[in-house]
């Protein structure tokens, strides 16, 4: 917990008046929601745009300002977690299920400062099985063509169902043991007719910082 | 009217006892439907996955079996119309907004048959506006973003509101005049966060049928 919160900490460290940020979903945006919340407290003005329901729902108790995204052309900074990130900053997000809002916000951002405690640094994506997130009909097929590309396919089930996203889609967990070319992988899932979009970022990563059990942190 | 059903009519030649068939949507393969409707009658066996409730509706109208997309491993003939075909028989297929169950159905189907009537034909696609399925969330970003590959975007109204597709997302159609190169531009498209999916096929129909007013057809 303390990694994850002096990470998130440093990231909010970039947040500068007259900002429009991105907030993105999970337990260690959480800790940037927080101490974004106490620097609105004490002052600071920005506008934010929440990824998901859960970080629009803290950003209000905290007092943060929200803006519609259909109200704003660019997102200044997006703080958001991650499932994994690799040496060259490429990510495997989505394991909260929320992959397909984070990347149309960080499509936006002009950057995507990306907070993780020490166990999401890896050398290779692919350990944490990729999320995909497909229209329901005849996601049977779709699943099958993505099993395919060389992994074992699981439907999310949440509470006995099918695990819906906030954009009425499935997800598909993928479990890959390595993925060996991220950028090629990314575009080869997509190609695939009712694949709405994967979990891997590609590139879209402008800062990576990550906080370690014993409160340090690496601002990579 | 007759050039249309001329062009359907020939491509339900192609249909063999045993068969699953898959049910495009639209004008064209309206004819195809109900000429299909006949045979079953006359006692051809098959059995039929429709990409629209429309088509759904009207096979069971006509007494043809239809078998949930989740049953099978594949189709073996589907019959669709398309809005451009070109000499390469790449398609733009999406003015009924169904082009993303009509895409899933044929990337299972060992043969697309498409049936057109001679308006369809073109040189090279985009005189019709290539429709762009995209989730709600975000979609005046997305739909700036395709405007930035060339084309004047009009999100589709119907009757003073959004039009919503089975999928429950928005269609924006996109005017880019000429594509040149309509691979290209397909992947391009889909790579934008908030894009599902679009209406250009690419080297995925394996016959195409034009029907001309005199009742002559031309089978490619």
């Amino acid at each position: 917990m303390e990694s994850k919160r002096v990470a998130a900490e440093k990231a909010v460290e970039y947040i500068r008046d007259g900002m429009v940020v991105g907030l993105g979903t999970g337990s260690t945006t959480y800790w940037a929601i927080q101490k974004l919340g106490q620097k609105v407290k004490s002052g600071l003005s920005i506008n934010a745009v929440a990824t998901s329901i859960n970080s629009e729902n803290l950003a209000k108790e905290l007092g943060i300002p929200l803006i519609s995204i259909s109200k704003i052309e660019e997102i200044d900074i997006t703080i958001d977690g991650a499932d994994e990130v690799d040496d060259e900053w490429n990510l495997i997000k989505g394991g909260g299920g929320a992959l397909l809002r984070e990347k149309i916000v960080a499509s936006f951002s002009n950057e995507l400062i990306i907070v993780v405690d020490e166990s999401k640094k890896v050398n290779r994506l692919g350990k944490f099985p990729l999320p995909v997130e497909l229209v329901k009909f005849g996601y049977e097929v779709t699943q099958k063509k993505i099993s395919k590309l060389g992994c074992v396919t699981k439907l999310r089930i949440v509470d006995n169902k099918p695990f819906i996203t906030d954009n009425g889609n499935y997800i598909v967990d993928c479990d890959f043991g390595n993925i060996d070319h991220p950028k090629d992988l990314h575009t080869a899932i997509n190609m695939i007719p009712g694949v709405v979009d994967n979990g891997l970022f590609i590139k879209i990563a402008t800062k990576v910082i990550v906080g370690y059990q014993d409160g340090s942190i690496v601002d990579l």
